[in-house]
């Protein structure tokens, strides 16, 4: 019984940074179950456990939201380095819901249509409807990490869009979206043994590309970009949460988490009928044979 | 043994029609299991046993298809009465596969900007990408459907449709989409039950509308419209399948093993890697500790 009760309190919730933070990235450990005594396979049952419960609050949610004016959303972003483990996310979270209620966004390198615009004009259009989770691949964020890795920003346009992301962010909160940024975080050790793993198995060569190998020499330059991101962005309504994700299931559990506890924040309920239902029911018999 | 071997040759595919169907739908039994002898305990088993199957081949075509000029793709068109478990298809099994590799367009009716457009002009910017499963939740049908039963278009309008719905499939399946049209068929007796289900359970009232019960006045005139639209409509390369519907399991169990089929038809398969794998490894051992 008490081991029992033990278990319902935790919660897998990763490192939740709040909006003042000025740590650095490289200070949380990627293999860390923070919020989980558990092992794996307590995890995998976790996960599963709670699948239903995921599945019925995103139903309310649409039920209670979908073609309401002023109805809420959640918008689920995702950032991590190649082989972070975003798919497994899209797969075994997000696809434990209907895919009706869900809108996935996975943001490539901008087209040259969308180059001509600002950096979030792309981004705006995939914003969730009323009563829908958004989830976004990489996001908005790449604006921020690649570019500044890279120097197709300098520092000055990198805040500029710091500052531009914060304002969007406030907009769709105010909106009544609920954001909820999730860095993948993993090591540079585990990278490589995932990038080992796709040239290993023929079914997963087509995930490899040699610049995968490329970018790795400049992980430190990317471990510093998400610590600046993160600093810059960590706002009081959309903070972000670095989830520890060597180890797949924990990242897993993590984000469904994180849904749960933001779905539970706007707390649907069964809309109430708008019609009389006894009256419907007689009008219904009325047909039945 | 030979219960086993039985068992694998079982094919639950609903009943084909094939292009020269002068049938009737009301002749078509909405109980039947055709090509399934099992119960429902069999057949949710059988759903569950082939998901991984599924998802696997989803994966396949995604691989070796997507990003491809000429690459394949499938398109799962689903069409019913109101209650006929078009949802159910959506979570229980295209739910099965990656959500990334689904694009699914829920067509309610027309905004007035589509309105001023032909028919087809919504619909063709939804048919799927290459290596992508699109699925039509309603679709292009309706304008023959409902439009005959209300005579919202007359007969030689709904004529001129059929014609240009089978022109644009005939472009489609050039492209390289396989099309799955499924008409999933229940009786008026179990939508009625259905319906009722939804007036007594308050979980279910925000999917009621007493519009369904007015709806149900029509039941004969819409089995007439699907009897001529499945005449007209299935093609040697798009052909229909009616599913029975008024059992829910055998419905999905009938969805699922026509997109096996259809992906089998592709028969994806995991593209080979375009760099020189050995190569790779040590340039990627090079950057590990």
């Amino acid at each position: 019984m008490a081991k029992k009760s033990k278990k319902a309190e935790q919660r897998p919730t990763g490192f939740s940074l709040g909006p003042s933070w000025d740590g650095d990235v490289t200070e949380l450990d990627p293999r860390a179950t923070p919020g989980f005594g558990g092992k794996k396979a307590d995890g995998k049952e976790r996960l599963a456990a709670r699948a239903g419960d995921l599945g019925e609050l995103q139903e309310r949610l649409y039920a209670a939201h979908h073609d309401q004016d002023d109805g809420r959303s959640v918008l689920l972003i995702v950032q991590g380095m190649d082989t972070s483990g975003k798919g497994g996310i899209m797969r075994h979270v997000v696809g434990d819901v209907d895919p009706q209620g869900v809108d996935i966004t996975a943001f490539t390198a901008p087209t040259r249509a969308e180059k001509r615009h600002d950096f979030l004009w792309r981004i705006r259009k995939h914003a969730p409807e009323p009563g829908m989770i958004g989830v976004f691949d990489r996001s908005q964020y790449e604006d921020v990490l690649i570019h500044r890795v890279h120097g197709w920003a300098d520092a000055a346009e990198v805040r500029r869009r710091c500052t531009a992301i914060n304002a969007f962010e406030q907009e769709l909160t105010d909106a009544g979206t609920v954001i909820v940024k999730v860095m993948l975080h993993i090591s540079r050790q585990e990278q490589g043994e995932r990038l080992m793993e796709r040239l290993e198995r023929p079914d997963k060569h087509w995930k490899f590309s040699p610049g995968d190998v490329d970018e790795r020499a400049h992980w430190d330059a990317y471990m510093d970009a998400y610590t600046r991101a993160l600093r810059a962005t960590s706002t009081k309504n959309a903070p972000w949460t670095v989830v520890p994700a060597d180890r797949k299931w924990y990242a897993r559990l993590a984000v469904q988490q994180l849904l749960l506890d933001a779905l539970r924040g706007i707390d649907p309920s069964w809309p109430e009928a708008d019609v009389d239902v006894d009256e419907q029911k007689a009008r219904l018999r009325e047909t039945m044979g």
